[in-house]
């Protein structure tokens, strides 16, 4: 399976990108077309010297632009027909590729996708999903920043989308619970009630209200909110972790044994660390498009990029846009 | 200074809230009215056995009922006229105590308090604030709970009153930012969109949108969003903490070397719970009420309640009441 890669996006540089994509051709045996700047990347290519079985699952695509973090999204695909993530959907639409994996901006590689490749028949909006960590298994929240005015039936949709996407996750039967303010029915904001029912009348396996606290908890497969709220809460998780990782820190370093205790108990912080670190989880989903697209973090370690790249083989070898066109039909009828 | 305490509700049952109001006139000198079931906290009164003069700053007043945690909070008031929560906001509108700190049912508390005081003048929406810790100083965020669906007026007016309380804290000129998704002007949902021109045009020291990632930073003193995502915002965070708790003592105890270097760096975890511990910030103030009322986490310790009852006494001697009545009244005077 041939998957492309926008070589040139993310905060660390096409180094990193390239070696993520190396490792999923090595431990998956994928295909990875790299686009970006030809020169540039196979300078990077010559740098790290794979061996000629891997150099064979790996190509370049040019690309002469790239699109940075701080672009306004939408103007930015306009202006820049030929950015590596432009190039990428295109490849995805030409049918030269079955997915499309960026580390880049991801309001652009959003428009981008739903530019070139359109939505699927039946979605109003399409979200991105992510996967969290939790004391239990992995939960997907949906959807985290893409939609920051929603209706009813956006999040109703989002629900649809994750169940399908939870696939990939070897979930069957997802539960579904949506993120509100306190446990009881008929707590919430105006969104929250009105998306209720909606939810409670579906085929879905809706469990009611979900709050805050439960997202770490791992009781529910999907929660569903909207881009507002589900980006707070991705951003405060994120920055909660960092302080908290900083500020335990400071309080070891101010004694001796204090540091050395955390020198003996270091691999049990190293193995916490890599349960909670998201780059494990692989990338974010775009989910609605008609085409599969995964968003990585900016600062993408090659991990994290080689697991991105494995959820989206993953996400074509189990037909998820498939599935969510299915459940979005069956939906459709029974209302 | 007079301070009632509402002493029946909470998780853990009256004991924990008398030792507070017991540590809070011995470190403080300040005096409190235990208000609930007179027979049952004499009972525990005696069973504290405190010393004489400290007897002589604490008094009972009777209420015959409790609002439980569950209960709807305006069917709650209305049907318990003479629940704790009630009476305690009725000492304050006699003016017997100067303020009001309940641990119970937040929402009841909060009725409770609109029922007997009234809003100052003025105020649109009352709301409750909540200081966080973070990597420097702490942090107010409001609204955490109150307000589930605002409008724009209503986010700048907490602004505004986060801004008065944060005196409370030492802080003077506050900062103030706007909880939104990407820090660039105009990124956020359409409250946010239109709050900003009201944030940017007052006498505030408004520095812009912050993102849930800034929350723990500790680059701003006073954040405003609305009482859904805050409180969101808070059990998120809340549910995180003790997650990754969770998950790095599954770790630790995985090997005993880890175990024995977690005794060393033990005090140095002491340091950072006591650091992050919600209970060292006291509780959360009600803004907007014409009169002076905090709310506890149910499972506020005895520490906890004491410092609610230190800080409303400081919201009482800095009269922040006053102080947002005049901000509100002279930014209606710029428009």
């Amino acid at each position: 399976m041939q998957i492309a890669l926008d070589a040139m996006a993310g905060d660390h540089g096409p180094e990193d990108l390239i070696a993520g994509a190396l490792l999923a051709a090595e431990q998956a045996g994928l295909e990875v077309s790299l686009v970006g700047d030809e020169p540039l990347l196979q300078d990077y290519i010559d740098k790290l010297a794979p061996a000629p079985e891997l150099l064979d699952l790996i190509k370049i695509v040019h690309a002469s632009q790239v699109i940075e973090m701080n672009e306004h999204p939408v103007d930015a695909i306009r202006k820049k027909k030929d950015s590596s993530v432009m190039v990428a959907f295109d490849l995805l639409k030409q049918g030269k590729v079955e997915a499309v994996v960026s580390a880049g901006n991801s309001g652009a590689t959003m428009a981008a996708g739903v530019r070139k490749l359109g939505r699927l028949n039946g979605v109003s909006r399409p979200g991105i999903a992510s996967v969290f960590p939790t004391l239990k298994k992995p939960v997907i929240l949906m959807d985290i920043g893409a939609n920051v005015d929603c209706r009813p039936q956006h999040l109703f949709q989002f629900a649809v989308m994750a169940s399908a996407f939870s696939r990939v996750l070897d979930i069957s039967n997802p539960s579904v619970g949506l993120l509100t303010i306190g446990e009881e029915t008929g707590k919430g904001n105006n969104l929250i009630k009105e998306t209720f029912p909606l939810l409670q009348n579906s085929s879905l396996n809706f469990i009611g209200n979900v709050e805050g606290r439960d997202v770490f908890q791992g009781n529910v497969d999907v929660i569903v909110c909207d881009g507002f709220v589900g980006n707070i809460c991705l951003k405060i998780s994120e920055g909660l972790a960092e302080a908290a990782m900083m500020m335990l820190r400071d309080e070891i370093l101010k004694s001796w044994m204090a540091k050395l205790g955390y020198l003996m108990a270091r691999p049990a912080f190293k193995r916490f660390k890599k349960r909670v670190d998201y780059a494990t989880y692989g990338g974010a989903p775009l989910l609605g498009l008609a085409g599969t697209g995964i968003i990585c973090h900016g600062k993408s370690s090659s991990e994290a990029i080689k697991n991105a790249i494995i959820e989206a083989s993953k996400m074509v070898k189990h037909n998820i846009n498939q599935d969510i066109q299915r459940s979005l039909n069956s939906e459709e009828n029974r209302v």
